[in-house]
């Protein structure tokens, strides 16, 4: 199975590389050619166009930032629509919003191209280790037909339902995760106002029914002040405006995820936007003058 | 070590029933003897006052419900206070204010009676199973001489800091804990309403950094819709009481907290305070005439 491969930054670099050292022909488009020299070096391809690189591969993954950047890659004078044969798979595995990745599903089917939403979980963490958790919208047959790509690159992998489910349980793990890591910063804040170590607190807490990878991973990084990012916090403030418009358009309350939306404003707009999202802690911390 | 105990409900019950099970000689004073029973079944003695449970014991342990059941144990006229002997120690392991366990073992100090805040996580599970863990508020000589008998409940017991630190992990744990139930439950709520299955939602977000006890447990308890409880929700409610007036008191912000704190009081008046945390559910729910 030849594998093209499009969007190498800090989740889709090792991904990438995951692919190579698992045996696949892996041909790569960047928009700066020179970020693709990594990958040269390690043995894939490099095309001119996303069009040039769907013409002669069997799935074309992506890793890109958003909504916009799948579609322009897709429908552009130079997309991949204008390469991708009859019977290949586009796996996308950037997070978007549910309702564009339908769509996008929806042109392609067009073409007879099959699409699948297939976002991540597990940060660059899980990209390196390959054990990414994978969770897929689409047709079952296209997912059989790339499984071993994906196996290259995640431990995981679930369908989750049809075009743009794998998006909606994105948007729920983004939701989930990132009110944990709130949820921590406030009760660690709460702690040490009270003059009480911090340290301790979390692991008392994680003896117990407060137990959660958030408290673990990243309430650690806030117990060590560690802010050096994993994934940049910016890219969770974008994952949650897509979570507000689905609340929007599904008319479903979201209480504290409205909530968190805002408290990622607030970290943002304090300029810790490329720093971890353990800074929401720091957020908390400014009218204290720490 | 002789063991008097006060407050035999659904998590001081199984706690007592531990010690005795353990060898340790428990006596139990009860407002309403009658629900001594079961316990002077396995063995215990009862004791018509608090004052003459504390006359003939080492350590007193009370679990009781909130601040004002603590103070009229210890304050009134037959209470704990005129019958502990110096050198006693009583251990609270109810769910209290930080400030109120701050001024019981005060009042205890003038009277050469050690106070322990030590309230617990696990729930009834964890009080049946005696490994609940532990979190401790007070001298660490105390501490030890209680072990043995914590160690007949519970499995993480830690010192966090001074009188009051154990309440303060307790508050953070309960902020942490019960918004994980809330997150879940609106991520699982807009998976449904999106018309996408939430039971494998669940497990993909257990696959990777949404992974927590709660969205393992509580939000198993969503997915399967079993509303009985563990832990009565109105006790949640009571417990983010004193969580936000340590806000309050400290001038600390806890943006998520609060909103959570609005969704238990929707829980309350929505007549589900009796039934699981995982109702939180049942309260985003209401809208939509499920």
């Amino acid at each position: 199975m030849k594998v093209g491969f499009v969007g190498l930054g800090a989740m889709g670099r090792p991904m990438a590389e995951n692919l190579l050292r698992a045996g696949f022909p892996v041909a790569v488009w960047a928009r700066r050619a020179q970020s693709a020299a990594p990958l040269e070096a390690a043995g894939a391809v490099l095309r001119p166009t996303p069009a040039a690189l769907a013409a002669d591969v069997d799935v074309v993954i992506s890793m890109v930032t958003g909504s916009g950047d799948v579609e322009a890659l897709v429908l552009g004078g130079e997309g991949l629509l204008a390469g991708l044969r009859p019977g290949a798979v586009h796996v996308d595995m950037s997070t978007i919003a549910p309702g564009d990745a339908r769509e996008l599903a929806a042109e392609y089917a067009r073409h007879g191209v099959e699409f699948l939403d297939a976002p991540v979980s597990g940060g660059t963490v899980g990209a390196e280790a390959g054990n990414l958790a994978i969770m897929i919208g689409g047709d079952e047959g296209a997912i059989e037909r790339v499984r071993p790509a994906l196996e290259a690159m995640g431990a995981k992998i679930r369908r989750i339902g049809p075009s743009g489910a794998g998006q909606v349980a994105k948007a729920c793990n983004q939701m989930v995760f990132v009110s944990a890591v709130q949820a921590c910063a406030e009760a660690l804040n709460l702690a040490a106002a009270s003059g009480v170590d911090v340290g301790r607190v979390r692991e008392a807490l994680l003896g117990g029914s407060a137990w959660s990878k958030a408290l673990d991973d990243w309430g650690g990084r806030m117990v060590s002040r560690d802010f050096a990012p994993g994934i940049e916090a910016r890219l969770h403030h974008k994952d949650f405006g897509i979570l507000m418009n689905e609340a929007m358009s599904t008319g479903v309350p979201l209480p504290i995820a409205a909530q968190v939306w805002q408290q990622l404003n607030a970290l943002v707009a304090s300029g810790f936007g490329r720093d971890d999202i353990a800074s929401l802690l720091r957020v908390l911390e400014q009218g204290r003058g720490r």
